[in-house]
């Protein structure tokens, strides 16, 4: 059995999760995390299922074996594709995607409008936001759209300027046109784009980052199961990535706004 | 030893080295060629060096068992960094990459002037272009700029409008600045930003497309050992992806304007 002094597992493919990272050590800052980029593989959102489903299930395997408490999957495509292959291959540990936390939190403030998804090919392809929306909201209409583009301005730290907000003109007018009122970032990148998309969209428009609503989601499952830190102390942070340390480590600079030292390298095959 | 008839082997990491097949094919539409995108461990210009030596040489390795009589690595990280792993792989079937074709077309026009590149973060990283054109002219200045959004941009179709002009104001004014008028299209994608980039820099600038001049130095090499096939007949064309045959058959259609049936799906490992 995990106890409550076990560390939560965190991954994705590169190091857009750590958005969630971040939110999760922001509502619970006592926990130990340990953070695996599988940058080797990165991206997943332009593989096969297939290919997805192998990456996850070996990293989610990785992380077991660090005898974690809870995994989150902190990659919409992974979230989308491999879900069920990561619980079996982690088994008992309690896993959570990022896909069900966003979609819950669109379908209760949509109140019955339509729920507007941008997300990477991938998952838009894999239809598992509308699915997951629908889920609870089974007469909700959802407008996907896929923002290739979104990915390489964060990783460029182009989060505003013409080219952020020329991105933004591309792929966001059908949600005005289409009046949608509640938008899920169903990309661990986009939050960083936050700003240039509330600004494109009419006022009031509810923008749902998954990562927090996930985060949300794992602190009820850890205290539900009584694996709830109790300490005050402020957790451990662990990082490891399946190639190129450095170009994480810089990433992880933009993303967190400051730096995780040098990332263990580690293959999982 | 080879023939004539043997077919030419052509990789990349994945639909870009397809500007390269082109090039060949036009020049010499009599040869067959075999071509493999490494869609799995694509792309190859955000990986460590020793990853793109290790999926290089295992994409050799299955294109040399086709029993080709050359093979060219048109990829611009993989020629930077894998060249000499992929010719010990294969040997002794000879290899030409994009690089040095590139490079001595352009200190041979730019005749003592700067000499510009643009590529991705990996080959500006690795430095190779600007040491192949000073094998040829060792006092030439050589000015390189990462371009992270022409790839992406690319493969969205975006060859034209407000967002490919913005990415080329945003990467190609030093070279206004600097005054250089050779400018190497050093990724086997930007030949197809080739209008927009030009009309960015002073008229007169001179794009070398690595692609065309490692064709003439195939056609080169092929005539020297007399293996330059001489059928009159179109030759054949197979296509290989390490992942996700669906979308690089989409991705073909846009970078050779035509079709090419179903790639066959092999991985290499």
């Amino acid at each position: 059995m995990s106890s409550p002094r076990a560390p939560i597992g965190i991954f994705d493919s590169g190091a857009g999760g750590l958005t969630v990272l971040k939110a999760v050590a922001r509502r619970m800052p006592a926990e130990d995390l340990i953070y695996f980029g599988d940058t080797a593989n990165l991206p997943y959102g332009s593989k096969s299922p297939r290919a997805v489903r192998r990456a996850s299930a070996a990293v989610a395997r990785f992380l077991a074996g660090k005898g974690i408490k809870a995994l989150v999957v902190a990659c919409n495509t992974s979230s989308a594709v491999a879900l069920s292959d990561i619980r079996r291959a982690v088994a008992p540990i309690p896993v959570l995607g990022v896909i069900e936390p966003g979609a819950r939190a669109a379908a209760k403030v949509a109140c019955g409008g339509p729920v507007g998804v941008v997300a990477t090919s991938a998952t838009v392809a894999s239809g598992a936001y509308p699915r997951a929306v629908k889920m609870r909201a089974p007469r909700a209409r959802v407008i996907s759209v896929a923002c290739p583009l979104f990915v390489p301005l964060v990783e460029e730290g182009l989060w505003s300027g013409p080219l952020a907000r020329g991105a933004a003109a591309r792929y966001l007018p059908r949600f005005k046109r289409e009046r949608v009122k509640t938008l899920i970032l169903g990309c661990t990148h986009y939050p960083l784009l936050k700003s240039v998309i509330g600004r494109f969209l009419d006022r009031g428009t509810r923008l749902i980052d998954s990562g927090e609503e996930t985060a949300l989601e794992l602190e009820a499952l850890l205290i539900r199961r009584g694996l709830r830190r109790a300490a005050r102390a402020r957790g451990r942070r662990r990082f490891y990535v399946s190639d190129d340390p450095e170009r994480f480590s810089l990433l992880a600079r933009r993303f967190l706004g400051r730096g995780v030292g040098r990332a263990v390298l580690h293959a999982c095959e």
